[in-house]
């Protein structure tokens, strides 16, 4: 009985590959590449001394994350937000979306008054380089506490509650499919991005009908199938972190 | 046996008082004054022949929207974007989400190449505001549909597919509550925003754990809290709609 | 002997009908609703504590204004200018002189080391917006003043020197006439606004031949009937400030 | 009898010394270099083929003009509107009333659709910079004109109507007072700019009081001062241009 | 004999280990990652129809670059050029010098009416990004060329006239030294830096003084050894593009 | 044998009329007018106490520089940078080469904590602006320096370790020429501005070849030539500079 398969052959429900490299830049005190198929993001987590003034004195840290995509990262040069001297709403969206997802992991006190930036660049772009930037930056993040706690500027040392990942959704050819790359998430029906964490809890949830609306039924089966993505990526976070950290720790030996 | 009552003594599954006024400004052909409380949002929809040159041709129109909060509308008074000379990310995301939300409930080819802006203007914000934003912008919306039938500028007299309203739910003190006012939002672990239709389908479901994280269970009981709320509003939008139009029409008598 | 009429029926040395609401917004310490017929502009005071950089230490107040005008305000939707990241020359110009005006009615020293904030909003422009706009800011500020001296913060409890009030005048077909709406400020040879105290002296004097030049006897007339104009407004801002304040007073009984 | 002399030793009713030099650059239609003692105000008028877009098609030429200051020309040195990245109020206010000043001598049908930009920079500001632009800006716009005419690119040879000069009065120690300089437009009570004609009639007037407001009777008294200064500008306007075109005209011979 | 060795152990005559990768990313028809040691850059060249409008109906093509450094890329993490809102000195200079080194080397009537966009991100930092960014961009220039080629896009089949590349030079601790590495960099008392092509000519010396000036032998000798290092990079260039086109070319077989 | 002749009869290594003017406005502490032809730079010299913040406490000063060209400067007039609210590449690369280069010929801690500002504002421009603005503003600078050694403001009285002059010189015509005006720049295959002292080293050196790439021998043909202009620059400087202070310094009798 005829099913249309996937351009690249995956089923409804599977991810693309995933890869997720550690260590890609020498300066931060995170550096992750990961990679959702074609999708690659460089995910930087650098970490500063104090905090924004409207939180100085409070004893609590700061999480914020700047998204980004490069001019030659998409299938026609888009134009460069430096130059056009203002930051469209979509970067400003998403810039905001991956910050408020990583703040719901780390306990602010616990961080005490240090700001870590997640820098998220988009070097390739085939769909969910939002969700892969999240799930990148947890990564990121993970190995920038881990910095700090080396150099014992925590005020506790597990600021981490949890780990957070995302992953898109969408109705595409009237199917509900996971991770969709650009060729379905641009004639998607409907389009969700879910960002979840390892305990199966959700921190943020947002879907779309592109066109047309959908009914409960379809958000229920939706939110299934990213709780299970998500978990899926939740695993491969937790695998690649469980090797040492990709650098000279402050004061290890040289 | 002790329940903790809301602020202003309603349930938790009760909307604010919700008022609807057409007509409010004589310009635009739609205008609408939408409050939810003490929250007060001014939408209008002006109607311009033509679309964006990058829709010229294509037989269909458009419909955006531009959200904006005046200086005085909030508690402590805040800066002005225009004199900033940027829009902040909050304003750009809302503004994408309404007109989002209300293109999904509009046939672009029987609109033909007109362009209806929707200005909605926070006159007072007390919560809620991209809610009401949406729920009024639909009124002003149908009106300016109505005027473009009696100028015969439309390609087919029946563009609308559905009306289209809003409503935030969150949880509270533990308990899910509707139509949360800037008290109540500003303290919410979960903060959810739906967009639905009249027909009972969702068009836009954004649900935050600000701090927290939250259980599918919960994620379910916001969702039904919200689809009945916004049942609700689409009942008020259907009744003050049921008025003649509230100005001259084109090419009717003096 | 054939006289034409204006179009509203008034004689030319007529003010349109004038409004003034107050209490219109909720968290302003003054909020004034003007109506110059139907233009229509929202005052509103902001108080805050503490002046501009350049002045802490004086000892004295600060007044400044900002002046816009809502996208669906006009005949044709204009576009919004935080959306253009700049303000346009005219209102630059009308903000600064609406600040410059308020600033003649006020002793900072009285004031003490406050800022109030005037917010002039346009919901309807049909011409003497600015005038409006001083009106009505002016009412705003007297509430503000009063909800100071309720709070205990001012430096001297009578910091307000005399009223101010504004009105345009032109020369329309060849006549001088008051209080221009849109459809005869467009076609005006010569458009003067003036800005005047209940004391019958000038603040500010600004007229301007359009296309035409105009002589000394024609001045002459414009600043008389403005003259009486402003002083019938300023009889006006007198009766709504006899009311008492329309609000909750620091440190009055709940 | 005491009388306070002024600082320079003028009358209250004397210019200052005022040199208008004509062919100050090389390449502009119309080039002057206008002084008001130590005020130096350069201005130039460019000629352009068509006009802006909105007049495009009308047979109708434009005046435009742009005031701006260096850095060096004030006492203490100010900041460049160009590094600041956007020019401010005071500034726009100033090239608006330039350009509405001069276009009130133009006969725009006559112009043809050409465009003549007057750029006034301030070279050394010591007072009265507004006033010395426009009456150096109409000396540069006369010699663009007969370029122009030279060029054979006007509709009608003949399109200046009259010649436009510009003044400032104020009351400074109680006294009225022509033509200010710094020290004492810095402490005038009232300060008004008059732009008129060589007819004696007004084109433009602008009253302010800082901080005091003003009688009738001191505003009558402005007013003639006034006056009487733009006769003796506009006859040393014509006494400049009596002079033959400074540079070489098209067609002429080498 | 005491000489003071390099940091990493090169003569002072020696380039670092340069790396040249092709075929980077997917969608530009040019991509090459180009390391200097520890400095990555990731040149992209996109190709699009067409010239600017001031070139259009000329005949001849265009080329053009853009420079810029990721957040993360430098030991301390820098601002977003994006975020500021304007692009600032250092970068406008980079990325004119990039475009116009790049631009001498290519015949723009046989490239015909296309664009090429040379994007030089940084994407880590250790001096010399700007010598890097030019002898990377010439590969993805050539790879670009190529694809049109196939595309048979090209009014003339040899467009490149030749090969140009860029090396830094500096006098630190009083010696002569190549390819310098930020370490030596930011103490350089001379800095240098030197685009030629593989025919030993000179297409670009910028030379400062930082603090110091530098006498004619001086110049003579970083002159000298610039040459050698760009020749020497010439032929790795050469070795790479001896490889074929990394990628599907328009117009082979799948 | 036909030489062909530069349209100004000058030899080919001959520089234009060069006039140094002192004084020319009468606030800055520096205030000098330079001219290269027709060519006039109005470079002006302005002192603050203090150092910007990243400075402060270090006891060293600052000296920095801001070119910019009136719009009527230019054969056809240019937009105004403050209009279109942000600086081209151009204007930043030129204004940090002219920082720069005054940059090296004073001692920083001799200055101490003070600030100069160093306007270079083309009033006329026909080639070499940013050469001749260098050259005129080491002229303001020694002057301003000067007022500040009689303000006793200095902590050593001699900060002027050298002089710093430039010159351009490029090939046109397949000849090395030098000082080239406009008509020769804007055709040049090689185009060279050097930036040397009165000890006759070099501060800065930027070669171009424009469309055309240039070998060894022509790049000293060009470094031989400048030096000799740049020398012949310096003595001009200094013959002016003999002259007494052009204003009234700080402590001398009135």
């Amino acid at each position: 009985m005829g099913r249309v398969a996937r351009a690249d052959g995956r089923s409804d429900e599977a991810l693309r590959d995933v890869r997720i490299t550690r260590g890609y830049q020498d300066w931060p005190a995170g550096s992750v590449l990961v990679e959702f198929g074609r999708t690659r993001v460089l995910c930087a987590a650098s970490v500063q001394e104090g905090v924004p003034r409207w939180r100085t004195g409070s004893g609590l840290g700061w999480v914020t994350a700047e998204y980004a995509m490069l001019p030659s990262a998409t299938n026609t040069r888009g134009p460069r937000e430096s130059v056009k001297g203002k930051i469209g709403g979509r970067t400003h969206e998403i810039s905001r979306l991956v910050g408020r997802s990583l703040r719901s992991c780390i306990d602010m006190s616990a961080l005490g008054e240090n700001t870590i930036t997640l820098d998220c660049d988009v070097i390739q772009a085939d769909g969910g380089t939002r969700t892969a930037a999240i799930t990148g930056a947890y990564v990121a993040l993970a190995d920038s506490v881990t910095w700090l706690r080396a150099a014992k500027r925590l005020a506790d040392p597990k600021p981490l509650s949890c780990a957070v990942s995302a992953v898109s959704v969408g109705v595409v050819d009237g199917k509900v499919r996971l991770d969709l790359p650009y060729e379905e998430d641009s004639r998607a029906e409907v389009d969700m991005n879910v960002v979840a964490t390892d305990h199966g809890t959700f921190v943020e949830v947002q879907g779309t009908g592109e066109g047309a609306t959908f009914p409960r039924s379809t958000l229920d089966k939706m939110l299934d199938m990213a709780l299970a993505g998500s978990t899926r990526l939740c695993e491969l976070q937790a695998e690649v972190l469980a090797e040492p950290y990709p650098g000279k720790l402050p004061g290890s030996a040289a």
